[in-house]
């Protein structure tokens, strides 16, 4: 993964809270490892990339964190146990994925459903053949980090049978 | 989502147990509904689809189960502290959704990366606008869950720049 990868999340982040949160947020230094000490993740989405990029991509919030986050979002505070919750998380980091996957010129990457995952002091592990990056990231509402695991396509997609 | 997408699961959950951990697994009756009452998820394997089906592919074990499953996979009592215990996670999903993706005839779906969630009673919580179906197994080392959503592809995967 290269430096030029994760400036595609950033920038991506940037904009999806900034123009759909009127929310601005400040990237702090990206590090190679995959855990931030002392931030606890209590709600993270995750979406998979695959194409000429296979990797996953993950959002994760300390639990206030997200409900601010997400009040800026819907105009709602949503209680966390209900669908609309999981939905807006999931959809945030849809947003995210899909504004940094228009910025891989020239590389085809499709993107996943999302998934949204709930659970006080969880941790979303990567797999070691993966190069991970975590983007640590502050807004008005609180630290989030955006993570991002990436590795080359071993072969490209595949194509349809006829 | 049919039945038959379903089946693939079945057969490849059925398939990876016999074939690579040398265990036997029953499977109970298939679920619309992402939660089973009771079940407890502690470690939790994700890998997105996408192409002609786009989803998420969740394999979720208490964490006991894990440690017995994963026993039979590598032939040793992993910490679940180790990097090792989420690579050998990430692998079994991995090897899952392969195996079922395969039996997708006609269709092009690509997996991405998996991740490997850790924390005592998570819950991954599947988006709304995807088809949600969760087949519960029992297994020597106890129950387990696989968890499928999936939707349509709004379009077909994008192809490379030339």
């Amino acid at each position: 993964m290269d430096a030029r990868s994760i400036t595609h999340f950033i920038a991506s982040t940037h904009q999806v809270f900034e123009t759909m949160l009127s929310m601005p947020v400040t990237p702090g230094k990206p590090s190679a490892c995959c855990t931030v000490p002392s931030f606890q993740s209590d709600v993270s989405g995750v979406i998979g990339m695959t194409g000429d990029v296979v990797g996953m991509v993950v959002l994760s919030f300390p639990l206030s964190t997200a409900r601010g986050v997400l009040k800026a979002f819907t105009g709602t505070d949503i209680d966390p146990s209900s669908p609309d919750f999981s939905d807006a998380v999931g959809e945030l980091v849809n947003m995210i994925s899909g504004a940094a996957k228009a910025r891989f010129e020239g590389l085809s990457v499709s993107i996943s459903c999302p998934s949204v995952i709930l659970g006080p002091g969880h941790r979303v592990q990567q797999v070691s053949d993966a190069t991970c990056i975590v983007i640590p990231f502050e807004c008005p509402a609180g630290k989030f980090v955006v993570e991002v695991a990436m590795r080359k396509a071993e072969s490209a997609v595949g194509t349809k049978a006829a």
